[in-house]
């Protein structure tokens, strides 16, 4: 997961014999995309063509299917580029400048702490932001790295027409569903191509795009994926770690487990609910078992072993050098009076203000609308972080996307949210009381959603466009809800602001610093959803005694399909059986170093062609948020030469396939 | 928890000023019940009629119950004698005599290790239970008190013949639904009134009951708690804690809660699913907020780090005597050891033997009949311990139950179990190969519930008496299922009890001795769903700053009345409104260490007089499974007095009045 300044070129020339130049680097770096709601993608035409996966484009198909065109179940073909649908919600980025701002930022929290700390942090944060995003085209995030060792300012463009030209059947996407997700050998075809449309009405043209390779890769071929990992915590300390284990994640995971169940029970009861659920579900799911997996890691004693070593023995190093013991030996303890703060609050703040509570699309908008009525009056630095300029655009695309919602569906998880509320906090808090008064959590869901105008693009732009006053005048239920129940959700969110995040960072920063004057930069910083570029083979790995190999085939997917959902491969795939040579690789395992955010990522070879494209993990790759484990963590790919053979003979993608062919070398 | 026979009664008369005689511990003990399915009761007249709770009796009521009279719904009250009906699974003992033969079950494994101890010490338990039980109406359980430290056997009266009574609804047993479930103040009306009847087609003549008192239980008051606390934790190794909290707490956790959200959502769609759902729901949701809290209390750092102080002091005293160190300073590695094993063999285990991958009454029945036709012909000591002849008459019980079997919800439990089997295994496990072959988990689900003739007691009675020769000439596919999965169940289930179980109580029990060594009897055993004594006030307690009053009044929970479930109080509360003073005490919290298994216990005064019927505990409570914290553990229970007149003025249950107050005094 290294940062494109600073891959260690030279490191792998000694390992694999094969140097990236700076303009190497430099292409594929620009010809990386990142789209916005968490996943990885590359141009690869100079056509503004966009290869991505299926999953991270599902809610688009989604989007755009209805009960009688449902492009999920029979997936999508532009043939001519005027068929390209627009996703509504689909935001492209493609980094174009990083500038190292840690001396601005560090200068402007100099000898602060607590809420006062994360106040001229996130104040200083928005002002470079700001001063950097001179127009809509432009998206500047200032990047934590180093868990705040080093800030840096990235500019990226910003593409908001970005449409659909390719998708497969979501059952061919997902083909072995829930049970061979994280799982390899693995037979899935997680693929798909967006293409960025200028603002001319016209495809976008680019000078940077990666060409298709003409042959494969293959077991032991050094390949590198440039992507944008989500997040790890790494650098985390011990009693981080036990947070996660004993508080953090057993909460989510009753909560997505629950939710679960309910989805599925819900989702069986028709077609119509099975089509209108089960990209929701899918990601319920996926989450549950990415989530469940890195809490196994937790719970081996193994790794918290080598935690506590190496944490040990940057106690010993900062306890050795008066400088260092002077600033940072309280931090971790700091750290571990923080959790403990939080460990009570950790429920409560996210039911009421990170969305457990109300898990429903309309509360969502409307709690939108009412914070951006009270928030954009402010000055820029004085705003929630996601009120401020820079997100503004984001913020406008969300708000106005034009994007079916389910009434039922709305029903059902709101009632879920608000049983929680309740089951969580009490019949008698305040709080939920305040939601719920004297109703039923089921009947107040009803009446919401029944009572609610924010299904309506316009009504939400009317909201949004007439500020304070039209939200102080509507009588909309779902936005009175919002508005009834900010300012308790406000406050738990200042407290915990004040108590627990500002002095995690801040102790984080100081061990961060502690850490690069103690052993410098000899590993790549924690994953932030930023593009970095990862280095590794095809390889496979032992497992329980027996191996596993790191190419499955189109055979293989033959023999696994049963008939029976999620084993059952769609009719494209049943019609062509054959047309391609069954020998033909389908996915690949390799050996880099990703995590979630690099779905989407293109795989390429020495020469910068693309091989493959990342679109999971394997069930040890889990742990990989805590610590890489070289002999078992593996990526999973979908192989380059099986990608564009199904392309071009199970689904006749013809015009795609010449596009595609035409630059491939 | 006292066990009876080393009840501190000097302790108690120092401390509240009153010694209970062995004539009144006699007299509770044998006035006390025990209910088979896992709680507890007592007599409370001389016609064998019994109290306990609504919840120990739930399934009862359901069983009783038609989609035409719904008692559940409703509540049930039998007029006159011959209108009690017969509870189809319930069997009610009582405890007549124990014996210490702690002597004989270690001199039986003496010098044995592994598999050997762990056979050696089954096959004298059911050498022993045997010569005990020399009637069906006699029940011997050896019982295994201060994990192994010392053997008692157990000798119960059977009672199979139990008869419903009374039954307030469900909505006011279960007033305030999971919300309120182990919370406090509390509002339920948690009372059922079941009676033994004899042999000989009358009711039971018992010279031990209960009489009522004339005056309720008050704050401060020494009250009394007589009843069968499940289990209890405390002895167990800091290994053993963490085990629990990072591996097998979180694997049950995530089933139950997953099944939540199933059946929350299933038993929605109708009224009819919701009868017929709402017991199992309950149970569910029951244990889920249970195994959460406790799960709550091994995640806070200072329970684990009493523990491991604890162990400390024990460690050192084991290696500062030669004698004990030779046998016993092992012991902690090899538990530890035990579970690394456990650890890959957990979810296996539960799944393929615990029943989490069928979880479905009509799959037990079968595996019941299975086994039953390969076990029974074994010499008692070789069988699996439920088929030994101890167990026989509560296995016909269940096998012959006439109650009804829903096929809906079955088929719905069993696809949940499957998809966790498939999900949790992997598609290409041998075992859910064998299960699924190439079937999609509901669709055979809905074959196997159609297909078998299960639901038909006569069925089961011909396939239990024509023993291995009925059940392999059966095409049942639930039979065929239970047939085809049954070696590979046994064999992990060998692999669990050689490789874990067996060594955690060998070593579990010299640790046990050890602690007698080094520290005597100073405490009571851990429970083991055994009958024992507790003592205790009335007394509330503090929370977050706030004072929790130990008494709730009719008043109260006609002020929590909102007309929505779960806080709708029924139409006989609704109507009876100002018949009973408001000020009149519903429900108490007292100072108990109890725990499941303690439903339904009396709690009597100083003259032995029926005060109050535990029901619930806080939530602090549930981190009793490990430790009792006296300031914040709190028992809950029906206040006597407002049992009396809720069951008098409330539900006009005049016969059943009538018989208690005959004795009250």
């Amino acid at each position: 997961m290294w940062t494109y300044d600073a891959f260690p070129a030279a490191a792998v020339k000694a390992s694999h014999g094969f140097e990236p130049s700076r303009e190497w680097l430099d292409h594929v770096r620009l010809s990386s995309v990142r789209l916005a709601g968490g996943c990885s993608a590359s141009f690869v035409s100079p056509d503004g063509l966009v290869m991505t996966n299926h999953h991270c484009i599902r809610s688009c198909v989604e989007d755009l299917s209805s009960p009688k065109r449902d492009y999920l179940a029979t997936g999508f073909y532009a043939k001519a580029p005027g068929d390209e649908l627009r996703c509504p919600k689909v935001e492209a980025n493609q980094l174009v400048e990083m500038t190292d701002v840690t001396a601005r930022l560090q200068g402007a929290t100099q000898g602060l702490g607590g809420s006062a700390f994360n106040t001229a942090l996130k104040a200083e944060m928005s002002k470079i932001e700001s001063e950097c995003a001179t127009g809509p085209e432009l998206r500047c995030d200032v990047v934590t790295l180093f868990n705040g060792g080093k800030y840096h300012l990235y500019k990226y463009r910003r593409f908001q027409d970005v449409r659909l030209a390719f998708a497969p059947e979501f059952s061919m996407a997902a083909f072995g569903g829930d049970p061979d997700n994280f799982n390899f050998p693995r037979f899935g075809f997680d693929a798909a191509f967006i293409r960025v449309w200028g603002t001319n009405g016209q495809p976008l043209k680019t000078d940077h795009f990666l060409s298709w390779a003409r042959e494969g890769a293959r077991e032991g071929d050094l390949v590198f994926v440039s992507g944008h990992p989500g997040g790890t915590e790494r650098q985390s300390t011990v009693a981080e770690l036990e947070f996660q284990r004993d508080v953090a994640l057993p909460y989510t995971l009753l909560h997505l487990s629950e939710m679960r169940g309910m989805l599925r029970e819900y989702a069986s009861a028709s077609p119509e609910r099975w089509r209108t659920t089960r990209a929701k579900l899918r990601s319920v799911e996926n989450g549950l078992k990415a989530l469940r997996g890195r809490h196994q890691a937790l719970a081996e004693p193994s790794l918290l072993g080598d935690k506590r070593k190496a944490e040990a023995d940057l106690r010993a190093k900062v306890e050795a050098d008066p400088k260092l013991k002077a600033t940072t030996s309280g931090a971790w303890d700091a750290i571990a009076r923080a959790l403990d703060a939080y460990r009570p609050l950790l429920a409560e703040y996210k039911l009421k203000e990170g969305g457990d509570g109300f898990p429903s699309e309309l509360f969502g908008l409307a709690r939108q609308l009412v914070r951006a009525a009270d928030e954009l009056p402010k000055a820029n630095a004085e705003r929630l972080r996601e009120y401020t300029d820079g997100q503004l655009p984001a913020l406008r695309q969300g708000l106005l996307r034009d994007a079916p919602i389910t009434p039922e569906l709305e029903v059902v998880t709101l009632t879920f949210g608000f049983n929680r509320l309740r089951e969580t906090l009490g019949a008698d808090d305040p709080f939920v009381q305040e939601v719920l008064g004297r109703e039923a959590p089921e009947e107040l869901a009803r009446a919401l959603v029944k009572g609610t105008k924010l299904f309506d693009v316009k009504e939400r732009q009317r909201l949004l466009e007439g500020g304070r006053a039209a939200v102080e005048a509507s009588k909309d239920p779902m936005l009175l809800l919002a508005r009834r129940v900010d300012a308790r959700a406000r406050e738990v969110r200042k407290r915990y602001e004040d108590s627990v995040e500002s002095v995690l960072k801040k102790n984080g920063e100081l061990l961060a610093r502690a850490r690069l004057a103690a052993y410098g930069t000899t590993g790549y910083p924690d994953a932030t959803f930023t593009l970095r570029l990862s280095y590794g083979v095809v390889k496979g790995w032992a497992e329980n005694g027996r191996t596993v190999a790191p190419l499955t085939t189109f055979a293989g997917a033959y023999a696994r399909h049963t008939g029976k959902e999620p084993f059952r491969l769609p009719d494209s795939w049943l019609e062509a059986q054959g047309k391609v040579s069954g020998e033909t690789p389908l996915d690949m395992a390799t050996t880099h170093d990703i995590i979630g955010g690099n779905s989407g990522s293109p795989m390429v070879d020495r020469e910068g062609r693309v091989v493959g494209l990342i679109f999971d993990g394997n069930l040890p790759s889990l742990g990989g948020r805590y610590a890489y484990v070289p002999e078992t963590n593996r990526a999973v790919a979908v192989h380059g030469e099986g990608l564009l053979r199904a392309l071009e003979h199970v689904y006749g993608a013809n015009r795609l396939v010449k596009e595609l062919r035409a630059n491939q070398r």
